[in-house]
């Protein structure tokens, strides 16, 4: 037979247990601050009909899907964010108690061209919140992106908020036809990323009145609220809503250093209607944004014929890793494996069983070394694994009456017994 | 805009809130068995090249892959197994300390027949050790089965092991062309299900020798090891390793009554080479084994051209799911969301905001109601959610400086401060 060679499709990463690790807690974290505000867990299918997901992320979203016929002929796609499954699920059990808070931690698919940080399968985490207008949720949702960081231990983050229906009523008042809304915010949105000649360049291509566009840029560049107000009534709406999202926020316990107003932030996807937040780690400008949302309050509409407000978040969960991995921060240190009892002897394996057994009831992550290979070999393996124990017990032993653990890190070796070992790694 | 009817593919399950609770506590309940055996955490992509997937479930199994090309007209297809990618995996990266403990929770695809417990999408949790012959190693699988199926509270089943060797080596002494060995034990494996009538006349299609099929037979349906072994000599290398593993595992706490010999166990996919096991629970005879695996010592050899032993064992997380929720035994009947702030003034926004932050930060599980209905409103909301404690905050209660702490399942109130309210919850 011919041999495969074992490879990866670009893009795809695989998580070796060492950096396993290091995300599962990352995970743990995530989920116990989404918890703590009250999110229940929802899971939903990787594999969707393509007419749930189609015409939801606009022309350059779609074609990024993974997008084919199944077995049976059905047109069918994976997962492209967690939003759009959660719409359709609440579209489809109506019967949900409302509002309803509910969090996701799951893959999704994308057929990006692979850069750093940019994978074409990656674990999203969302929290939404679904059937209310409060802006007490917008708050909420940024509340938790700020708790969610600091409990990943990363302080040194902005989250910048905007809310489309300021840069919507500023184009409506300057008599831009809705249509260029949409297209006019993709360019206004890459300001920070593109800077302002080539922003002003592109959006003249759209507006073509350099008039209107120094009034637009003035207002995203840092017009005072009331100044915006009263220049453009239509914007006011969008502006109220903004200052009392902030000041929800502010109240949740958001510090004033991770929370900034930014006018050209919209975020890419067109499904969104008012509040729009994303947000930046200062120590690593090159990644992009870790953590956005906003709120969507037709998107379940398009499957229900009438609008059911939503607002929520989600955390690029393997973009976040690979920047704590540029930072070298995802090497944990030590196993989660807390002792390796060492084989010496075939005639003891029943012994071996039987301690591991009881380390094991005694809630201790145990291995038994399976093959009687020199104990200097078995040693460097638990060293290599990073294991922090290592019981030693052979004829001599056994004769005393009495266990050897070693201590790795210590490179230190003493004679207990078993309670006095037990003891000792609980 | 046409509405889109929100709708699932057949073969496919949501799991909303209430399910995905006891399902989370579940894997929770799961992962941390594996962890205890010392098994590491590993995760594959969803996607793989096909060549790698292709050849290792045989024809039928084959038929059941999610295959097909992605955006670059390379030929993909979804996870079928989590074996498959394991091996991938080891022979990729042959820097991996070996032998190696791994573990993987992930769904996997196969375009079944939907039918009872089972769906085209489902989770399995594998724990696999690579890189040792030991049979230590296929009685750590076994027992962690055991550990497991006790730790969710099914008592009740039992492990049906066998080892291929022994049918391998009576075909072999009853001169059986060898390519006919796994049509033949591919029939035997359903021996269970379907009945001895119907399995000797599928067995006659491939044998056509009464005699031969008489001594096949006899010898599964429960011969003592030493006949097989005198009647076929072939076999004894099977018997004795089986007879090991056995005592292994018993010896590593698994009671007689949970661990039963079955030789007409075998196992459908076409990689195992020697243990096979998989379990039933006995008060749900139609789902099938929820629990199987076996060694696979050659599979991996098919990336790099050398043998490296392994030996794994797989829940099927999703259908023992579908079993405890036809048994009853999925509702938690309690919320994770330990207290709900009731909304009774619009004024109090930022009062109701600042008890849900000290609540947070006390570890309370907390949501504040968005928006000021009625109170008997957000109270049958509560109930309906589970959550156990409502808190009871007005203009009445604020001039009198306490807070009403209801308790939702008793519909009992008390009037408490804040740390009283908070240690209760704690």
């Amino acid at each position: 037979m011919a041999l495969i060679k074992p490879r990866l499709l670009k893009g795809f990463r695989d998580y070796l247990p060492e950096k396993m690790i290091f995300r599962q807690k990352m995970m743990e974290t995530i989920k116990s601050v989404y918890q703590r505000f009250g999110f229940l867990p929802l899971e939903t299918p990787a594999i969707e009909y393509a007419d749930i997901l189609l015409g939801k992320y606009g022309n350059e979203g779609e074609k990024l899907l993974y997008h084919f016929k199944d077995n049976g002929g059905r047109d069918v796609a994976l997962k492209y964010d967690l939003t759009v499954p959660l719409a359709r699920v609440v579209a489809q059990y109506q019967e949900l108690p409302k509002p309803i808070k509910v969090y996701q931690m799951a893959p999704v698919w994308r057929a990006e061209n692979p850069q750093k940080g940019r994978y074409r399968e990656f674990y999203q985490c969302d929290a939404d919140i679904v059937g209310t207008k409060s802006l007490m949720a917008d708050a909420e949702c940024i509340a938790l992106m700020s708790e969610t960081l600091k409990a990943l231990a990363i302080e040194n983050f902005i989250i910048f908020t905007s809310n489309r229906k300021i840069l919507n009523g500023i184009l409506k008042d300057l008599e831009i036809p809705p249509e260029k809304y949409f297209p006019i915010l993709r360019i206004i949105d890459r300001l920070d990323k593109v800077g302002e000649e080539k922003t002003l360049e592109c959006l003249f291509e759209e507006i073509e009145d350099a008039k209107k566009l120094k009034k637009i840029m003035q207002a995203i560049k840092g017009k005072g609220s009331d100044e915006i107000c009263k220049e453009f009534p239509s914007a006011k709406e969008g502006v109220d809503e903004l200052e009392n999202v902030i000041r929800y926020a502010k109240n949740l316990g958001v510090e004033e250093k991770n929370c900034k107003i930014n006018l050209s932030v919209v975020r890419g996807l067109d499904y969104y209607t008012g509040t729009v937040f994303e947000t930046k780690i200062n120590d690593l400008p090159n990644i992009g944004s870790v953590f956005s949302g906003g709120r969507y309050d037709d998107l379940i509409g398009r499957f229900i014929g009438r609008s059911l407000p939503a607002v929520g978040t989600s955390i690029g969960l393997d973009r976040l890793f690979a920047a704590l991995e540029e930072l070298k921060l995802t090497n944990t240190g030590v196993s989660p494996v807390k002792i390796m009892i060492a084989n010496l002897e075939d005639d003891f394996i029943l012994d071996y069983q039987n301690l591991a057994t009881k380390f094991r009831q005694a809630g201790i992550n145990t291995i038994i070394y399976f093959d009687k290979v020199p104990l200097t070999k078995q040693l460097s393996y638990a060293s290599e694994l990073k294991i922090p124990f290592v019981l030693i017990f052979g004829s001599k032993e056994k004769e005393k009456g009495i266990y050897v653990l070693k201590n790795m890190d210590k490179q230190l070796q003493e004679e207990l017994n078993l309670e006095k070992i037990i003891a000792r790694l609980n």
